[in-house]
């Protein structure tokens, strides 16, 4: 488990975060605070704790540059410290007896249970339809990636996450497997410009109490 | 904007969240506390900011015992104070306008640029194919679920999120109408026996820089 860092209280964590499209170029990240980052979010809970989250993280000037065009020109790819392709892995349960074991030596499952659970769990997945695969392996990415943009904001940087891009191009130009989903990109750096503050539609109007008919 | 909250650390929250089976069912969540937290979970960021998230907040005793069989007799689901289905309204983005409208009334966008915005959205989103629009309330859908499981632990509450329930037994017991997607339920109270620590894929095994060919 990543060490702790002091850090904001979480109601201004979540409050100060906001979308930011303008970043200081001159801010990098180093790779070992990224990693820090990543790990954090992926404390997150997923499908069978299956973690099929996976992170192309586009840090480097060229590989910016070929991410641009992809990304629909939108200029936090080249100005932001860098973008986390978030990938959704649909063969990523095939780990589930490692995780398991993981586990077992940590100490957090007894051994009996593990053995059963990836059992289990290995039949279960590989018996999915391909659709409901893809449909795990999003929501946790979804997950993961509200984590990272929070963890992102409590240590002071900004993100944006983009779903307007070309995840075909994105595929080719990167090489990107058949079982690998692209999920959707984040940039991450330093604010050049405050995020818009949004909207919210008022709570009452998207909230429903046992029955989907508004009493 | 819901009123801030004095809460816990972020990297606390963080590290405190985990996923809870055990709930002490003599606790219940006020119903205005369960909108504050869903209220705060909504200021999650979604695709052109659509917020199509909506929240089937399952808190009565005889619909959580409707539930039960559903969420394939997990006893969290009538244990704790209450169970949310997250859904994804595919035709969510039809509110675009108005949540322009608000913005630009809160003077947070320019009344030229909403209308410009909400045209191009509504254009943009109904031309979308269904799977794309599916996917997208999925991954949307998984961000605000990460961030109510957070609220919720801000404030000392416990949840599990649960994908293993029959989303067509769901929709068919609480008439769900086809425009919303079951994407998770969440189980939110106060944990009876603390969550099981669990093992993660450690970060090198996960991250990728500029090329997933491992250099």
């Amino acid at each position: 488990m990543p060490a702790t860092v002091q850090t904001k209280d979480y109601g201004t964590v979540v409050r100060e975060r906001h979308s930011v499209r303008h970043y200081d170029p001159s801010v990098t990240i180093p790779r070992d605070e990224l990693k820090e980052m990543l790990a954090e979010a992926s404390l997150a809970p997923s499908s069978s704790n299956t973690q099929t989250w996976r992170f192309l993280v586009i840090d480097d000037p060229e590989a910016k540059q070929r991410l641009l065009p992809i990304a629909n020109n939108q200029k936090q790819v080249v100005e932001a410290a860098a973008t986390i392709a978030v990938l959704g892995d649909l063969n990523g349960y095939k780990e589930i007896g490692r995780i398991n074991d993981m586990a077992v030596k940590a100490g957090y499952m007894p051994e009996d249970f593990a053995k059963q659970f990836t059992e289990n769990s290995l039949k279960l997945y590989a018996s999915l339809p391909p659709e409901k695969m893809r449909s795990i392996v999003q929501i946790d990415g979804g997950l993961v990636s509200m984590q990272f943009m929070l963890t992102a904001k409590s240590r002071g940087y900004d993100t944006v996450p983009m779903g307007g891009f070309n995840p075909q191009k994105l595929v080719e130009e990167f090489s990107i497997p058949d079982h690998l989903v692209p999920i959707m990109l984040i940039a991450v750096g330093k604010a050049a410009t405050p995020g818009r503050l949004t909207a919210r539609l008022p709570i009452d109007d998207i909230t429903f109490w046992n029955s989907l008919n508004k009493s």
